[in-house]
């Protein structure tokens, strides 16, 4: 009997998926040992694209010819210095975008009509006959989205839904049914709400810097559902202190997890622990591709979702 | 100079109404005590809908032509017994139905995708590396909606752009885009999500009772963003302790503002202090209702907005 291909996966969040591949592969995981002994037989990494790729690791893979991002994003991945290794990466797009976008809408929801803040006001005893909280109605809130991809198209046909208006920046021109800002300073300026929904790499880390958050302003709410290296983390505690930006709300972070004390008396603010994307139907896709790519490259046949040039 | 018309705000909840009103009109606050001096004068109640109304009060003003409903609800009027005694009675019907729309969604948001659950854990420092949390897509989820009206038809719009199927119920047939269950019993065991959004009068008091609740089940989620008294609330509480229900997000209690000791030790729950409708946009379009009313009643005008028969 063959020995089943082996994988190797490297990061323990995605250790629940050793049972669903184990019976079509032979699985190692990281972070129970370097495979030394596997070393020669492993023929795929299964990653979170948002972590950055062990070069050392792969360079003591002689036989491995696969990346295969669990995830949609791929920012962690040197796709350059992969494609002249000869390895390929695959990664799950189109799968899980509409369940960020929702996410986004539910952050925004929860920030703005005060649900979290509210929860915490009704256990606490804080509602009393004198007290009667009003918050913003979404109505005419001007929503501005960086990066007009599936997923900021997902998050834009949501706020017409709920009265808000929409326009849109991106480094490239496309055709839209929303406006595109002539800069981003512009659409932080012109926006109530800045939802952040594009790619990360390396050219546009900190994209959105004090500037930015400035341009937002004392009202303002800034959401970030796409990866946290977009955002000046540090910069953004500062504003949210002093003031001068209003409210943020974060699923996603510069480190992950990241830690409890680095937002500790940090106002107007909400964190949910990078599950934007992670919904069972998202995952149940994810799952799907993630087993096709690999099954096609054990069996040299096309990859089902390459990531693009 | 005549003197202006006087009014009596009756709950302290409303008393930032004092400052808009008491340009037109002489403003009594009934929190202050009561107003005998001024009793003869007081040709209107300014009131909270869901309150009941102080009968006796009522009995001794003897000039009394209008009750002023603030709200769009007025399940706390007795308007029978208003009309036998040849008092108006007006409300704010259409201002805010879209607001407490948005919260039924951000509600549903929040409890689904784990959004106040998730910035707790986040903030506890419970999100490890080894943890990654997974929530359940909106996609296909059933919605039920109680109460077909303003509330219902804009929390199922909204509900179609997440994805959602949607179905409701209400005691009365009508041309509705989505289909009516053939009791609330049905539409209970037919849904992931029953949302309140329905009008509150005795006869529906306690309406969604334990087998409600056991008919939603274990994965099931009520939300509550019309009247407390909907919801048999000590069921409510057995229910989610047993996990025979699954979750509750209300926004509305029996009695307001709930008591937090009440609410101790209840699994799977978001409460939010009644702030459904109370957003900056809906309270103005409310306030400019009250103030017209107020300026017809005055002017032995036709009312703009009375309680339909």
């Amino acid at each position: 009997m063959t020995r089943a291909p082996a994988i190797l996966i490297m990061q323990p969040h995605l250790a629940p998926l050793t049972t669903l591949l184990e019976g079509s592969f032979t699985v190692h995981r990281f972070w129970e040992g370097p495979p030394v002994e596997a070393a020669t037989e492993i023929g795929a990494l299964v990653v979170a694209g948002e972590y950055p790729l062990d070069k050392a690791l792969i360079d003591r893979l002689p036989n491995l010819k696969l990346i295969a991002c669990f995830t949609s994003g791929y920012d962690g991945i040197d796709v350059g210095w992969c494609r002249a290794r000869g390895l390929a990466v695959t990664h799950a797009p189109g799968v899980n975008h509409e369940d960020v976008a929702d996410h986004a809408l539910g952050l925004i929801l929860a920030s703005r009509r005060m649900i979290v803040s509210g929860d915490a006001q009704v256990r606490s005893g804080a509602w009393t006959a004198e007290t009667r909280t009003i918050t913003p109605s979404l109505k005419d809130q001007r929503l501005g989205i960086i990066g007009l991809g599936a997923i900021g198209e997902a998050v834009a046909r949501r706020a017409e839904t709920f009265r808000m208006s929409v326009a849109w920046w991106g480094p490239r021109e496309k055709p839209a049914a929303w406006p595109r800002a002539e800069s981003l300073i512009a659409l932080a300026r012109d926006s109530d709400i800045l939802v952040l929904a594009c790619k990360a790499d390396e050219s546009n880390r900190g994209l959105v810097s004090a500037e930015v958050m400035d341009a937002l302003g004392p009202q303002g709410l800034l959401v970030n559902v796409a990866r946290g290296q977009l955002v000046d983390e540090d910069a953004l505690i500062a504003a949210l202190k002093s003031g001068r930006l209003g409210h943020a709300a974060l699923d996603v972070f510069e480190v992950e997890p990241t830690p409890a004390a680095r937002w500790s008396g940090v106002p107007n603010l909400i964190l949910t622990p990078h599950t934007g994307g992670a919904t069972t139907a998202g995952v149940q896709g994810m799952l799907m591709l993630l087993f096709q790519n690999l099954e096609a490259a054990f069996a040299d046949q096309p990859l089902v979702t390459p990531v693009a040039d």
